[in-house]
């Protein structure tokens, strides 16, 4: 007999990415596919280091159960660099530590979202976002959006024309899948449209401290004049991912909410992770530490924007990211990213497909390069195959 | 304006644990009110050197992203473990690894509860089980439970005559709150219930590996013939719960099905701290560690059963648990345990209420004591302090 699962199971898949990353498990395979930071950068000397005095100075603390809202001084920090690097004005209170910035919008889904409520992306969107909120029952309206961001005419339309919105999420800095960065003037649009029609934002924020050039914008949060905006970040790209530690940035009594929905959930992030990142960020200079993952990343997008003007045929966009981990191929209509996966899978060359980043549409004629995570010998030649299988892909169907 | 949250945000409240728990921040306040292990068995030093091999020898790795199912060789350990403990027949294959046991429920819920499905449970039971389950929209059916554990014709009568019920939620061993422990009778019976109605069964059990005295039962999940049970089970317990490790064990298909959810929720658990976990547990003997645990807590049991008969009003039931963190009183009928416990906090004295524990109805009269947390003299003290609470409030209301 089979078991009944709730309804939100059936529209609930593996995740393409997971699924392509267990492919590129084997050693000799050169994969664009996965969103992963450059692990020899991540600074294992000092966190051995800091992880002794913890343990030293505060093990039994550190091994214990702490509160839901997570460690104050790593709270204190968070709200003080977001207040000098994003333009807000938030202290502890505002903020709650969660499992990556991944969880945030979990809990958001949680706090926000009953069955059949609607939420705004960008389109496309980032896809685990799509799951989180999806295990809510939600139906999602893509938005179009261009090199500046959101389309803010197409938004207040859909706006004042939709009933149950009750989300608008966005990615507005190094946009995950496409690499795209929203100009100020969309960014304060938002939050105004967020105002006026009473929606909030949840405005998903955890590659905004990899700026590889150009001025660092103040986030839509420093436009919230209302308090119904809510900013994920998160130590995973900065720092490093195995730790799951990230957080959600509001309104004070929102956040209450979400640390009562994040009690039953999981109880709290864990502690000695919270701990250890709070007394390096004392012991260490962070701003020096991102600037070598920015030097690295720069180089690595230089190499991937060079070979795909390069490698790859006419016609074909693509983003010039000023920062973050991805940029994003737009093949001419008509050709499908999965074939040509297929084909790069056989040559051991991997990437995620453009489709499952699209809530409704599949638009299968793009998809997604990650350029932080292989040295640039390695993305030379994966880019170059993936050009050479385009072209004959090109060449057969004609 | 006031944004609109969720349905479920209307039931959602704060667990009246974790506002005890800030009251009992304050140094000198005697706390039998959490469920926290004694942190001075921490094995910190051990921590502190596997935790530099970790990083030693698998640095990058155990700093990266990993898969959702968590580390291969940690589920090997839990799954042998079990089978050697508990009586299943399980593989790395049927374990998930989760944030605490308390993630194992919230993932239960997402995964079976639909708005209005119903869940059956022990009464009294866990509260935060109460709060994980409630935030998918279920409603509660309590079964009596008495010292053998639940009513297992209630429980068919209940099953037989009840539409979509969804889960079986129960806590065999070392109940929380009340301590109690099920016989086999009952486990086995449970299992077959589960089976010959389709329901699953979510059997938590975070206490199981803290035997005071008689033997190891098997759990309910070795009796399970089709499929259909789930079990929890958690590291904070037996090493320390700031780590956030717990797991939940299954039909290979039904984890499949956390998996995903899981993935959309969190993505996965922190790497390092489950490398350091299965670290542990090569080098060290975990049976010795929570031979020394089980030997303090055997000894605060004691005191606390001793001190509730000897200082406690006559007509005052209790349990005498035989693992595990908590017993359970329950005053004469009428005694409102709420009542206690402001006069108690008055003396800087702390408990929690049983009414918390009941989904639909309030037993006032009742409270739960964890004694796992506090050296002998300070339960002795704490234990006649509430003991002429009581006396003084019975003589008052006479």
């Amino acid at each position: 007999m089979k078991l009944n699962f709730a309804k939100r199971m059936s529209s609930i898949k593996a995740s393409e990415i997971r699924e392509i990353l267990k492919v590129t498990e084997q050693e000799d395979v050169i994969s664009f596919a996965g969103g992963l930071p450059a692990p020899e950068l991540f600074p294992i000397e000092e966190i051995n280091e800091v992880n002794q005095i913890v343990l030293k100075e505060a093990g039994t603390k550190a091994l214990q159960y702490t509160t839901t809202e997570g460690y104050a001084p790593l709270r204190e920090w968070i709200a003080k660099r977001m207040n000098e690097r994003l333009g807000t004005l938030l202290d502890k209170d505002n903020i709650l530590i969660t499992h990556g910035s991944q969880q945030g919008l979990d809990l958001s889904g949680k706090v926000f979202l009953d069955e059949g409520d609607v939420v705004l992306c960008e389109s496309p969107t980032y896809l685990a976002a799509i799951s989180a909120f999806k295990s809510y029952g939600c139906n999602f309206i893509e938005i179009p959006t261009d090199e500046h961001g959101m389309d803010m005419n197409i938004l207040e339309d859909v706006l004042s024309h939709t009933g149950n919105i009750k989300l608008i999420y966005v990615i507005p800095t190094f946009q995950n899948p496409t690499g795209k960065t929203w100009n100020l003037e969309r960014r304060r649009k938002l939050a105004e449209l967020s105002a006026q029609y009473n929606v909030p934002v949840i405005e998903d924020n955890p590659y905004g401290e990899l700026r590889f050039e150009g001025e660092t914008l103040p986030s839509v949060k420093s436009f919230d004049a209302v308090g119904n905006i809510l900013c994920t970040g998160s130590f995973s790209k900065i720092f490093c991912p195995g730790f799951r530690i990230g957080w959600i940035a509001g309104d004070k009594d929102i956040i209450r909410k979400y640390v009562l929905v994040k009690q039953g959930t999981d109880l709290q992030c864990n502690t000695i992770a919270q701990m250890v990142i709070a007394e390096y960020l004392k012991r260490y200079d962070i701003d020096k530490h991102i600037g070598k993952i920015v030097e690295v990343y720069r180089k690595r997008r230089d190499v991937a924007v060079k070979c795909i003007e390069c490698y790859f045929p006419e016609g074909i966009k693509f983003t010039h990211p000023e920062g973050g981990l991805f940029t994003w191929i737009e093949l001419p209509e008509g050709i499908s990213a999965r074939d040509i996966l297929e084909k790069c899978l056989e040559k051991k060359i991997a990437f995620v497909p453009g489709g499952s980043f699209y809530p409704n549409e599949n638009k299968e004629n793009t998809f997604r390069i990650n350029y932080s995570n292989m040295p640039e010998e390695k993305i030379k030649k994966g880019l170059q195959i993936i050009g050479e299988v385009i072209q004959e892909y090109i060449h057969e169907i004609k």
